[in-house]
């Protein structure tokens, strides 16, 4: 099977997205049948069915029953982000904001609203399924937990990833996953074993806040991609990057990007993989929402196309299964043995009985069907704050059109101080991320980040339109502080 | 309540021990009665007695009824290890050798018989009663372990924690602790917030060769300090190393160190601490067998002496809980801020229902029950090896003599080679550490760690006969590769 099947979908919905971007395709106008679109481009029904599905999802087209498919009119007040500006790539000492422990802290406090941190409401979890396997692997085996399950993990847990990886459009054996506590502690490793301190490396902007804590506190320079909210870190930019500047190595989110919320279209996965081996350095693939595509198609990893071992691929159960079980895993290519040993150094082991849960709950089955519901309430979700945003943030406002996970990126007007939308938000009981979280240098001032995981609400509800009306207010301050 | 209370009666034990050691209490010598000792060193009954069950526990003394407390006979055939030989405290890059993959794969196996890594028997930890624990957490609360519980983790553990700490010798507040996945994560965050690579780190020789692994792999430079099996880091040799080279923190495992099983006298314990306070440098402190202590008198961690916040305690329940709970803490000090931001980057969280189950297990009263059971039984389990090493390895062999753990350090004559030892052993379906590995040189060729976690069984019988078996063939042959 050619690495690239599973993604072919995403090419055409791509190609279909720039024709509308660049006005060749306007509102109104009727897209090409499926059948005949079929026929034309040599593709099965079935890619350029997902294909429009995909579209729809982005709010790029409409069906209309009866009559075919549309492109829409975009959503007018809540217009999708412009093309980032593009960063010098010179590599920079990173120091994270102090925004990131306001946002913490946030975590530990039950009576803020959490539009903060990126994670979900409990009962978005299989959670009651998952703590009645842990009840029954406790009453079965009485001993169990007691023993470490040391590096690489626990091989019934391997070997249901494994076979998982058929839908991510790869074959992996158990052999090529490392169990870690989250993956978190994955892109640690991964971090570790590839890099030294005072390294460059590349990661797109905006990249999640604790990435760049690693690499700073690691020692690492980041050197700055800008990432485009609907296709992900920028490739032309990379290359020139790659060609300025001795780049070690590029961590990248490719499948819905936190906190962009991108979908790294198919043809820059193809030339980021080249340039990894024209360049010879590793990515570390950080893939954490990639079971999350609203349309049920899951995206491959970039992994994928991966042929000498040069991408540590990261994921984790924390996004679709239960957050606090912490269990994840680090396929490492190359860097296998180093990551095991180091893993068995830095914690032993991850723990045994959340191990033993989630493999029972992948081998049950009800994985799949659990996640077809979760993506159609995230979708849902997700549809509501942008609506809701839409209807009471400042004009000039756009917001991301993710096709996944449960994140929004919210560009503010530019007179508004994210920093102190986010102490005003504060004050009142709901948390926010603030843009300059998420990036080396001193950016993103006016944009903060939405999390979407919580189910819509009247108290939510409520705190979309207080942000509103305290971004308003900043707005016409002009970002005074009064 | 002055810091050195709790450790009173050690610093009286050190000065008999010292005595016997120097010759001047001689086999048979009968020793003051404990009424005569404490009036006339102006010590409580109650130490004098403590001191003298800590010298028995050591075997260097013993009791006869109605007669009083005689020194004892050494153990002929398994004498205590010699002093060790000064090494040279220049910085030294560090490689782990690969005999620990050997161990660590060990682990996997359950055929091997697991004299290696240093790990107890499962039917040793309370695991029965802490899994029901976690059953009724999840039966109780059935969302419990969706979400994160972020750093600094639960505050009821981190309770339970703190009142625990008055029997360190300490009153450590909730707030003072953060929650790790073991403590080996808590001894990483501690290397991470307070050296830097390049940075030399004063560490004990020999020393746990997972703490070797993290310096290596930081790129630290390791100063070893000689250290010996009775008393643990050579202090003398500190202040020297710390006189003559740069040294920007120091590592060490007071409480029944790793391999060695020491327990570091109060007198040096107060010396350290003084010269940490001199060269203002941070202490990482292992203290995850303080509660090993086969008398039941827990020695308190040196962080019981630190003012300054400079000591960075570790801890964990995997020697005494449930290993695969990979619950363990670290009290860092003034490096609060640092660890607890850099544990969030790191991992996130340690699995929410393991520390909900391991809070509730600390607060029922059940763990000082337990406690007395195990330090009982590991006392039983050490004493059985050390015989059956004493009858059936060569000539030469000496072995520690460790009061806490259940550690032994074994230096078999010099002719023998521990990684051949190691191989051949493996073959037989026998694991063990090799001395090399607990070394950043190339030391301790001929020594040995065995692991005496697993209850005294015909298995473990015959492998510690075969282990001798082996052994003494492999003195005779002088080491050769036959």
């Amino acid at each position: 099977m050619p690495p690239e099947a599973p993604l072919l979908y995403e090419d055409v919905a791509t190609h279909v997205a720039s024709l509308i971007e660049r006005g060749a395709l306007r509102a109104g106008d009727r897209l090409p049948s499926v059948r005949r679109f079929a026929r034309e481009r040599d593709v099965s029904v079935a890619t350029v069915l997902a294909a429009y599905r995909q579209l729809e999802n982005r709010e790029l087209i409409e069906t209309r029953p009866k009559s075919g498919h549309f492109v829409r009119a975009r959503a007018q007040l809540a217009p999708a982000l412009r093309r980032p500006k593009p960063i010098a790539p010179a590599p920079a000492k990173v120091t994270v904001s102090d925004g990131v422990a306001t946002l913490v802290a946030s975590m530990r406090d039950s009576s803020v609203v959490p539009l903060g941190a990126a994670h979900l409401h409990p009962e978005l979890y299989p959670i009651r399924a998952i703590n009645r396997l842990l009840a029954g692997i406790v009453r079965d085996t009485a001993t169990a937990g007691a023993a470490y399950e040391v590096s690489p993990g626990l091989l019934t847990l391997r070997r249901q990833l494994a076979r998982r990886s058929l839908m991510w459009g790869m074959s992996l054996g158990e052999d090529d996953f490392v169990i870690t506590s989250g993956a978190m502690e994955a892109m640690h490793l991964a971090l570790r074993v590839t890099l030294r301190p005072g390294d460059s490396v590349a990661v797109s902007s905006p990249t999640y806040f604790g990435i760049l804590h690693l690499i700073e506190d690691m020692g690492l320079r980041a050197v700055e991609i800008p990432s485009h909210p609907d296709r992900g870190m920028d490739i032309d930019a990379l290359q020139l990057a790659l060609r300025r500047t001795k780049i070690r190595g590029v961590v990248a989110i490719p499948n819905f990007d936190n906190p962009s919320g991108a979908l790294m279209p198919y043809e820059s996965r193809v030339r980021l993989a080249g340039l990894l081996e024209r360049h010879d350095i590793p990515l570390i693939e950080d893939d954490i929402y990639g079971d999350l595509a609203w349309d049920n198609s899951r995206p491959s990893p970039i992994k994928a196309l991966d042929r000498a071992g040069r991408v540590l691929l990261c994921g984790s159960t924390s996004k679709t299964i239960a957050a606090g079980y912490r269990v994840g895993w680090i396929v490492p290519g190359r860097y296998a043995e180093r990551v095991e040993r180091l893993k068995f150094s830095q914690s032993v082991a991850t723990s045994t009985l959340e191990q033993m849960a989630i493999a029972e709950y992948l081998s049950s089955g009800a994985y799949d069907r659990h996640l077809r519901t979760l993506r159609s309430k995230l979708a849902t979700q997700v549809r509501a704050f942008r609506e809701a945003i839409a209807a009471s943030f400042p004009a000039g406002t756009s917001v991301s059109n993710p096709s996944g996970g449960f994140l929004l990126w919210v560009e503010l007007p530019s007179s508004i101080d994210a920093l102190q939308l986010q102490a005003e938000a504060g004050r009142r009981g709901i948390a926010i991320a603030p843009g300059p979280i998420f990036a080396a240098g001193n950016r993103y001032k006016s944009c903060i980040r939405i999390n979407c995981g919580f189910p819509w609400s009247p108290a939510i509800s409520n705190a979309v339109r207080t942000l509103g009306e305290l971004a308003t207010r900043l707005a016409k301050n002009g970002g005074s502080h009064g």
